[in-house]
């Protein structure tokens, strides 16, 4: 078999994705289940989708870069039989592949979650208030931080167009990064409506996109730089003289709001764009964040062919190098591209990797969760095994950790042994139930850190274990 | 774009996939987060694997059939270019696929377990209990309750070759149908090495598959059709009447070991075999199960090329008709395949789409779970939506699952409307909160179910939710 030719070698996983163990799992699940937590709280309903789509739910809805990055699968049994000798011939990839592959990997949790409302939409009482935690899959370049499969937590609302999403969605970032204890978070704001709006004003409707990609980065490349970018855009000099109070925006978030009033005064849009702005800062100022920050950030840009309202970013803690930690924005045409029209819509992501990195370069993941068990017996012989079980059973259903080491050791070197695998895998307490233990009926409890030993009856036992 | 073409379809699915709602997902959850509570009481560690792995590390292991059904990932880019014109005008599947695809998705999870093992066996404290609960996918041809995407849920333990983990696993099987409150399941239990006694006291030891594929029939086709479909297979008279004690074996537990001890008085390793069995039943005897019933069942041979030693299979409770709803057993080469030789395992999966159904049909999700929110506050508009969203604010920080109806309500038909909205959605309580209750800072809580109304202030609203 053709297969079998590399089975002898060391074996490996596709680059780009991982293995997690225990100690991964544990903290990746601890982060999932705070933010599953919050949305629970803030009314949102879990879905889940297929793994793949049919290919065509799937393709040309991010981009040709984005349908490059899509994983297809290959058909089942003869996929080439299909293919014309004429069209196989041409020996084209992008002639072949649709003819060989109708499935494909989640590439987003958006598209899925679009094709599931519109396929559903009978069921599905309106506003419908989702969130999704699923793994999405692409043919990216692996590099650090960067991954083939990875996880996306995405929470929305479709069919509302009530700023009070904007406003509880704020109120959920704050949420979940004061419940991971991760505090001091920046949630940037802006609005596509207020970039509209300058476009505006500045007579460079028509250069939207470059015209904000060059403000984006304001922050990197300065603004002699950003400037220089939007003349070789072609913004006129007027139009990039008419800019300068954005450059120098700064204060609190009503005294930027004050300023680009003044800028954005003859553009109804712009001001469209304030208003919502001012509506979503004084109902967060009323209600209060716990431990995060709101911003007005009029630079941001993210994602803007696709939003039309808010725009969300959020970044960690002074002090920590990392890109977001996420976003969101929304949306006014989500199901459009399945027939569905005017269902508005405003979104959320959690970026799972990266909130991991920071909770572990700030040392906030809570020790106890990657605890394993909380007591190893030490087997001593069948007898003593046997007499152990019994009480690790109790244990058990009392919901403490417990296990019995399974070989039986004979020799003081065989119990060393066991002492070194109860160390290793970080068990705080080991039962030592020998012949003297098993006479007597009581249990030799050594604590692993303080070294410390009691000998004690099973009630003990117990409660010193829960 | 050649994709475009079914946009307009009415959106779907692949065949054999699902899409889960937030009930279905509420469920599922339920199942899950039950299974894995007891696996990390029985000192289980969690790993997951990639969705999917280098085809040589998938291809191969499960027999020609399996090779069929693992789903293959085209590779990116220029994938015909690595092939020669020779080859490629071959218009052959088996001489194309292996060129144009390198990577396939998880066919289940004991593969990628034992590829896990070889790859971190230097990390890695053995015995080594892990558990894994991931989706797997197979090409399968769709029908009721086979899916192309399915979750597994196992456990196994691997370095160890004591008899304790199979007394384990039996407990372990209890103490999850027994959380699920799935009372009265039968685990049942058999042992290869009596297969093999069997076979090789009635001379059949090169016809064992045949041999106990037929035994397997026992309690769907019956004794006489078993004997003959054993007589096709070239077993002889007399080693079917040899048999016959087998398929009159009745009684509890001891009795069956003992006329199986004289049926196998001759077989060293039939012995070897009872003597296991033996060993399990008394520990369990011993410690007791909570609800379920443990069972010899000597015609129980799943998995026969794979498992040497204890066979596990679990069944629904009697009256419930479905096939079985867990399965294990003992491997002595888990990791051979991919060069680690000499790691004995045992491990069990629960079948989770079955215990969903079982469940379902007894009625046994606690009602609980598939509720949505606790309450929802009716909105009159704007200033009492943002005297309400305080309330929600401070109910939510009391993990009360509380929401705002985000668009205002200025008709008495739009009110309606969102009363109608929390009956649909389940929803027990709404709070009324109009001109009248904002004036005196007071909430209208209504019960959905009795129609009960009272007016409170926050804290009796909040103690009343709680």
């Amino acid at each position: 078999m053709l297969w079998e030719i590399n089975m002898a070698q060391k074996p490996s996983i596709p680059k780009g994705t991982r293995d997690f163990n225990a100690s991964d799992v544990a903290k990746r699940t601890y982060i999932m289940e705070t933010i599953k937590e919050q949305f629970q709280i803030y009314g949102f309903q879990p879905i889940e989708t297929p793994s793949f789509e049919n290919s065509d739910t799937l393709m040309g809805k991010y981009g040709d870069e984005g349908d490059r990055l899509i994983f297809k699968i290959l058909n089942s049994g003869e996929f080439l039989k299909k293919i014309s000798d004429e069209d196989y011939n041409q020996k084209s990839e992008s002639l072949i592949t649709p003819k060989i592959s109708e499935k494909a990997l989640r590439y987003d949790l958006t598209v899925p979650f679009a094709r599931y409302v519109v396929q559903h939409q009978n069921d599905i009482e309106f506003p419908f208030k989702r969130y999704q935690i699923q793994p999405v899959w692409r043919a990216d370049r692996p590099q650090k931080g960067r991954f083939r499969e990875f996880y996306q937590c995405d929470a929305d609302v479709v069919g509302s167009k009530s700023l009070f999403q904007e406003v509880e969605f704020v109120q959920l970032y704050d949420a979940v990064f004061s419940a991971l204890k991760l505090e001091g978070v920046t949630i940037k704001i802006n609005n596509r409506k207020i970039l509209s709006g300058i476009a505006e004003v500045i007579g460079a409707q028509d250069k939207l996109i470059d015209f904000t990609v060059a403000l984006d980065k304001l922050d990197k490349i300065g603004e002699d730089k950003v400037k220089e970018e939007m003349r070789g855009k072609g913004i006129s000099e007027d139009g990039i003289t008419k800019l300068q109070p954005l450059f120098t925006l700064k204060g609190e978030f009503g005294e930027q709001i004050e300023s680009l009033k003044s800028i954005l005064s003859a553009s109804e849009i712009g001001l469209k764009g304030i208003e919502e702005l001012e509506f979503i800062n004084t109902a967060i100022s009323n209600l209060e964040l716990k431990t995060a920050i709101l911003q007005l950030d009029v630079t941001l840009a993210r994602g803007l062919n696709y939003y039309t309202g808010a725009i969300f970013e959020v970044s960690a803690p002074h002090g920590v190098k990392m890109g977001s930690i996420g976003g969101g924005g929304r949306y006014d045409d989500l199901t459009g591209i399945f027939g569905l029209k005017d269902m508005s819509g405003v979104g959320i992501s959690f970026g799972l990797d990266r909130i991991y990195l920071v909770l572990e370069e700030l040392n906030l993941f809570p020790s106890t969760i990657t605890e394993s068990i909380k007591v190893l017996f030490i087997n001593f012989g069948q007898d003593e095994a046997m007499f152990s079980l019994n009480a690790v059973t109790k244990l058990r259903q009392a919901q403490v950790k417990a296990e019995l080491f399974p070989d039986a050791a004979v020799s003081g070197k065989q119990r060393k042994k066991q002492m070194n695998y109860a160390n290793r895998r970080n068990i705080p307490f080991v039962v030592i139930m020998g012949e003297e233990e098993l006479k007597s009926e009581m249990y030799t409890l050594k604590n692993m850190v303080s070294g410390e030993q009691q000998t004690v009856n099973f009630d003990q036992l117990l409660s010193l274990l829960k």
